[in-house]
Parts: structure tokens; sequence; C-alpha cells
């Protein structure tokens, strides 16, 4: 089986709170049990000491099986719904996917 | 026993060659070997779909077990001497740490 990791490095705004935060991060994490393709979800804090983190605050991982999985859950209509309660929260977004040798 | 992910996102410069791109990836690769603390090294070149990579095309992800693990990476004389060839050959990079829960 194919392994795809989908990568999204963000900065909240200053404006959302550490209880919003933690929030909308349940609510990413209940996007496993919601889209089939999603097979597992991961986040974590910025813990970096180099400084080239650009600003980016937090990392959230999730894993499908294959690009295709992928597609089907950036149209999944709780994803849809997600991203237009998450995404106006950040500061900044950037998004990568990468088969991982 | 912590797992601290530790996730450099690169783009290289146009004059460098598809083989010295390997010849780079096989460089860092072989860190796992030479730095006790770095347990395990993945990498894969961008393949998502939704224009927001912000122009970096490959992610390389190592594993540590403490920051503390991540800290004598980054001062290792193999890695030192790996990134004073390998970070000149990129456009961009940008690293960020997280454990994942």
């Amino acid at each position: 089986m194919e392994l795809v990791k989908h990568i999204l490095l963000a900065k909240f705004k200053e404006s959302v709170s550490e209880d919003e935060i933690q929030q909308l991060i349940k609510g990413y994490a209940n996007l496993v049990d919601l889209i089939e393709p999603m097979k597992a979800f991961h986040w974590g804090k910025d813990v970096s000491i180099e400084n080239m983190h650009q600003g980016f605050t937090y990392v959230f991982e999730s894993s499908f099986e294959s690009t295709k999985g992928i597609e089907e859950y950036i149209n999944h209509p709780a994803h849809v719904e997600f991203a237009s309660i998450f995404l106006p929260s950040l500061d900044k977004a950037l998004i990568i996917d990468y088969k991982p040798t």
C-alpha cells in the first residue's frame, strides 16, 4: 500500500485564542472519522531551535494511501466545511504532499 | 520513547541538476548512519494539487527521540559538513520540528 503524507504548516491569527485553537484542532482530528481516505492525523507545535520556521508554529500531518485519496479528501463536504472555518483563522498556511521513501 | 520530527522543505536552485540532487539526497540519507540521535530519514517530491506549496518541491523528514537529539544532530561535524554543501544548493529552505500527537 502506498503512503502519501499531506502536511499543513500553519500560523494562527493573533486574535485566535488558545481555546479556539484547541477546538479547531479537535475539528481537524475529527475528519479522520468522517473522510474514509484520510487514514491518520497527527499534529504538533513548532519546537525548532534553528529559527528557519518562517513564522509557522503548527504542523498538521495526515496520511493517505494515494494522491487520489487526497483529492477525495479535499473535495469531501466535511473537509470543505471544516476548511471554511479553519483557513480564515490562519495568518499563514503552506500545504505540501509527498510520498515518503 | 518520545518522537520529534524534523522537517525540511526545500527548493533546489535551477542550476542544480537532477543527478546532483540525487547525490545530495544520498548524502542526506547517509547522515542516519553517521549521527546516532538521527533515527530515521524519509523524503519525497511535492505531489500536492492545491498550489499552496509556496514553491517548495522537496520534503525531507527525519526522526529523533528528543529535541536534545536534534541539537546534537545540528552541531554534529557530519551534519555541519553536509549542510555546508547542501544549503548553498537551495533557493529556499524552511525547517520546522514538532512532536506528533
